[in-house]
Order: C-alpha cells, then structure tokens, then sequence
C-alpha cells in the first residue's frame, strides 16, 4: 500500500466539482459534487440520532439497494428539523443534479451540514447546480475536500494505491469534521471513493468494519449530529477481477479501507474544534469488552478530563473518577493508569511519579492514556482532543 | 414555612466551627465540624462512583445503623485516590475528633472535597483539630458553609422554620458545589440538620425524596464525583410529637426538606463554574418517564446546547439534535421546543418566531427550555448552567 496523491479523485473514473452558490454568508465555497462516470457499487453508514436531515433520510432509502453514481453536498446548512419539506427539499436537488448529468434519478445521494433549523435556500442551490456541474474535472479532489468543510480549519483527505492480483488499485476518502464528533459517527461527512471492483456484500462488509474501527472510535463533545454520513463509491475501473468476501484480496482492501478511515478519524481529531491535543485513550484488561468500551468512551468524553489535558495538568484522578462513573465494571483497587508509559496510579493509588517528568508528557501534541482495569482481556482505545476556551467560542458564536 | 437565619446551627442544639489547617495554599478555612450536643437519627445518600473517597466508604459504613452526631469536612484534598490508606486515615481523624468531642467513634461521619490522588496531610488536619473544637458555637453555621468551599465563590445555606402540632421546627442546610455537578448527586458536599423528632425510617424516606427531586436533577458538567454526599441529622430537639412516615406531620416536614433541598440546588448552578445563567430544561409530553429522563439530562448535558446559551444565541436545533440522540423514545415530526413561552418549533420544524424576541429571552439570567414530545404525559426537569470560557480556564488550572 502507498500513499498517493488526488484526494476522491485519484482512483479512475471520478470527477468532483465545487461551488459557492451563496449559503455561507462568506462566500466560500458551499457546494460540492462528486460523480462517478459509471455506476458504483456503494455503502453507507448514517447517524443513529432520531432527528435526522431530510438528506439523510432520503440517502438511506436510496443506499439500501447498493448501487449509486455521486453526492452532491451542501456546507452551511443541515437540512434539519425544517418539518418533512427537508426530504422533499434533497429530492429536488438531487432530481435536478441527476437530470444535469444524465443519470436516473436514484442513483445521486446527498449530504447536508451547517445549521440545523433553517429551511434549505433551494433557488440558491439550483442557481449553482449549472456552475457546478460544469466545474466536474478528475483532479478537484482537493476542491471537494474544501468544499464541505464547516468550521474545519483544514480540509482533510487521503489516498493509497493497493495491488490487487497485478492490478493498481486506488481507494481515497474526504472528510468534514471538526465539531460535534461523537460515537456512534460524528457530525462528521466521509466520501470514500475506488476503483476497485468489488462484490456489493463485500463492500458493505469492508465498509462497515472500518467506520466501527475509525469514525466511531472517535469523540470531541459528545454531541451526536442529526447528519452524520460516511459513504463509498466503488466504480470497478481499474478492472481487477472482482473482490470477493473473506477472499485474500478482500483482506487487502478492508486494510486499505480501515487505514485511510483511521487516518481520516485522526485528522478530524487534530482539527478538533479548539482541540491542540491528540489524546488517545486506551482502557485494558477488562472483563468484557463493553466495560471497555464505557470506560473508554466516559473518559474521553469528560470535560473535567479535557479541560485538565487543555491546561497540561497531569491530575489523573479526574481519569480514575470517569472510569470509575462509566458504568464499567471497576474494581478501583485494582485499577492502573499511565500517561504513556509513566505509571501514575497502581492499584487505586497514586505512585511517586516524577512530576517534572509528567508536565513533560503534557507538553507533547500527542498524549496516550492507558487505564488497565487488570481484571480480563478485553479493551478498547478512543481518540479525542483536549478542550479549550477556543472550543466555547466557536461553538457559542457559531450561528451570529 | 418561613424563612429563618443562621444557616446549619439555625435549628436548636447544633454547633459547628472551623479554622484552617493548611490544606488549602491559600490560608482558607479548609476544616469545619457539625456537631450536635445530643445523637441524632440520620440518614444520607453518597456517590454511586465506583471509585469512591475512604470519607464516603467509611460513612456508609456508619450511617448504616442511622445514628450519628457530627461530621467533620475537609475541603482541598478529596482522600481519594491514594489507596486503601484513606478509609484508615477518615478513621484516624474522625477518632480524633471524637476523642475530643468525647462521643462514641461511629458518630462521627467525615466528608472530604478537593483534589484526588494526594493522601490527605494528617498531621495538618489533627493539629487544626483543637481550634477548630474550640470555635464550636450555634451562631457559626454561615463560617461552616464557608469553610467547605471549594471552587465555589459564595456559601450556600438555608434554614427553614416549620410548625408541627404547635411547635416551632427548624430545618437547615450547607452545600459546597460549582464544578463536576451531575445527577446522580454531584461534587456536592450537603449538610442538613434540624432539630425535628423524627422516626429513623421517616427521615430516611423524606431525605431520599428531597434528594432525588433536587440536587439528583441538577447538572454542571455531567462529571461525577467520587465525593458527593448529603446527610441530614435530626436531634429532635424541637421537642415536637415525633413525626411517622405517612402521617399529616410528615408531608408538613417532607415539604421543607423538599423546599431547602431544591433552594440549595438552586444555589449550586448559580454558582456553577463559569455559569452565567440558570437553565431549567422540562421534557413533557413522554411515553416513559424514562425518556423524558433521558432527553432532558441529555440536552442538559449536551456542550453545544451549554455554549449556545453562553453565546446568547437561541439556535434550538442543538436541542432537537440532543433529544433525538439521548436514547430516548422520540419522534422527531412530533416534537415541539419553547424557549420560556415562545414556541420555537412544531412538529420537528422550525417557527417564525421573532429573532429579537427570542434574542431578548438570551439575555435574560434565567432561561427555561421546554421540550414537549406530545406522545405521553410523563415528564421530567433538569436545571444546568450555561457553558462558558470561564468553565475551561478553571478546569484546565485547578490543580496548579
């Protein structure tokens, strides 16, 4: 596998374009298009909140059939909690979209993210359609990746060759992440794009796998969006013979997959809304894996946790009292923390660790947790930022 | 029920004091003992933190047999964290006080409040105990809310007088707050006295219904402690006709347990770290009472609804998202969301409702959300702070 250049554009036969239709009140680009020449076998995974976007909803119709050809996607606006109108809204662009390029109607999906509550500008958007379609070229990979992103202070993007029986095979992915980022998916958009072919079942498979590894291992607030999507597009045109399930050349696609959505997930981390730190939490040897999983996710999702990393504080107890509040099944006598690999908390009890040596840990862009609970074999890792007064601003000046 | 003075030692026979002992770096009172001159009939709820202070494991261990007659607090160190050292040190200390006060050791009850994983510096504590026994007196109940301070920036207190059968009883309490306030219960430090004759099990039923309706529905940074305990000491000074559970004199008491409890709660999010407005968020219209529970502790909860209110800003759909992702049994075409009396959406879409209107309500220092579901007639409310930049910085310096 290696890493390659392009953005969603750099496997064959994808086109994206990009516009500014006048959604964003700073004129930034706000509407995005990717479009596969031919039709893609694709699957997608969508937010599990009850309150979803008309784009979503109409998307998850759509996607169950497997088989689509391109998202347009619009940035600053949700498409959320605007009454059922949203999911007659996403049709009508997405029938306009599909009748500018020819293909049926049910194979362009959508994608929303922005406000939530404010009706779509429809005659924006169908003012922007003509320039947006006409931007479509192979090597915008980077526009779209720019075009979805909200406050995303970098646009983010991958993209690997693999080989697949002699044949080069791409696969490339885009995402919008920043605030809002919680399991189960983020306010988060992911496109993943490929020219491998391969079985539906197959796909849906790798797919699934990936995100649950990557995008749903990862938290900045805790907040769950109302339109969280990740999708992939895989179009068949670098002709290899066709990946099946559980083959070996499947195994060589899921590892492609889950390293471009793990990449994906870490730079939405580092562009966590006022995040300056990559925290990644692990929490080992417990019973069964959800007391893992709670552990893990309670304390990454602590502000008492965050804020304390925000301000380089090595105050591990404020770990030990998430873990201990999670719900897990705990035995804080047994309980171990490290920050990397400086023990700071042994069976429930503070250690003698150097502090000078732990404010040193704190300085680093990048900080490991470890709480080993001692206790089984399971275990569970969650990525997150820090939280910083940056991370309030932005979100209490977010709509004005 | 009037409102009376003299907070904790309002109600006959109770003393208290405090002095500083040097736990706290900056010279404050970080010692205070609450004590009745006669035992008492008590009862108190604690943490449900599976890593919990040796102050909390050995009260529960104490206050099993629902008789006490003091409590002595610290505030600065949390005696947690540092292994099974601090349930001897909690006894070593109240041992202490005991000897002094010249009561039989398991009245004494002990609560700490500060940072976790330092052993508490028993030396400090046991030479302040003479000065704080000698400061014992009924008019300090206001220094004994100050001493249990921690990041708070008032005291909080209460004290009630009630009649039952023509005699005059007093009902008071002391809460320390601010930060890492989440049902259940809170890093909240409570201290009820009065001087009521009660029945243990009547006591017991009263305080845990006060509890559940006040400081287990209130909600700072959804951290949970591995300190919070409230307690209540009842040493039927008052000389009333002893009150049993379900009689006319019970409801009489119950009412002003209730009332003091949810004015102390009341306090705590005023005082909330960086707060600078009261919310109380209602979610009726349920199928269960557990999905109001649900949604209202999530939007409660919920860091981008906590900076909108902070930011002033009324973009509600945070709160529709925070409902459909909080578990609970919602349908999103169904839901409607006021901000005080104004409805600002129907049915899952957004109103008309004026801008300045709702930006007026924003400026106010008390908001009430109200989420209705329309699909049941269960409810639940929940009150919280807004989230500011202020939060952060305490958090992120508590330590240093």
């Amino acid at each position: 596998m290696k890493i390659i250049k392009g953005g969603v554009t750099a496997p064959k036969g994808f086109l994206a374009g990009s516009t500014s239709c006048g959604i964003k009140k700073s004129g930034k680009a706000d509407l995005a298009l990717l479009f596969s020449t031919t039709p893609c076998v694709s699957a997608a995974t969508f937010t599990t909140n009850r309150v979803k976007s008309g784009s979503v909803v109409l998307c998850m119709q759509r996607i169950a059939r497997g088989v689509s050809q391109g998202v347009i996607v619009n940035s600053g606006n949700a498409n959320c909690c605007v009454g059922k109108k949203e999911i007659k809204d996403a049709m009508e662009i997405t029938d306009a979209v599909s009748a500018r390029l020819d293909i049926k109607k049910d194979l362009m999906l959508m994608a929303s993210t922005g406000i939530i509550g404010r009706p779509l500008p429809l005659e924006k958007i169908k003012s922007g359609l003509s320039a947006l379609v006409k931007d479509l070229s192979g090597s915008n990979g980077t526009s779209f990746a720019k075009a979805i992103m909200t406050t995303d202070t970098v646009h983010k993007e991958i993209a690997v060759q693999i080989n697949i029986k002699g044949k080069a095979v791409r696969l490339a992915g885009a995402v919008k992440g920043a605030g809002m980022i919680c399991p189960n998916m983020a306010t988060m958009l992911a496109f993943f794009t490929t020219d491998a072919a391969i079985e539906k079942e197959a796909l849906k498979q790798a797919f699934k796998e990936s995100i649950y590894d990557s995008f749903n291992k990862i938290t900045v607030d805790g907040d769950m969006s109302t339109n969280d999507s990740a999708m992939i597009f895989a179009n068949g045109r670098a002709e290899n013979s066709v990946i099946k399930k559980k083959a070996k050349d499947y195994f060589i696609f899921l590892e492609a997959v889950k390293f471009a959505a793990k990449e994906l997930s870490r730079k939405i981390i580092l562009d966590g809304e006022g995040g300056t730190r990559f925290v990644e939490i692990i929490v080992k040897g417990a019973k069964r894996e959800l007391s893992a999983e709670l552990a893990a996710r309670r304390i990454a999702n602590s502000n008492l946790v965050k804020t304390m990393i925000a301000g380089g504080d090595p105050n591990w107890g404020r770990i030990a009292a998430a873990a201990g509040s999670s719900g897990a099944d705990i035995n804080p006598w047994r309980m171990d923390i490290y920050f990397g690999k400086v023990l700071v908390m042994k069976n429930g009890a503070g250690t003698d660790a150097s502090r000078p040596l732990l404010l040193d840990i704190f300085k680093k862009k990048e900080i490991e947790v470890v709480v080993d609970l001692k206790s089984g074999n399971k275990s569970s890792r969650v990525w997150t930022c820090d939280f910083t007064e940056e991370y309030v601003r932005i979100n209490a000046e977010y709509e004005t």
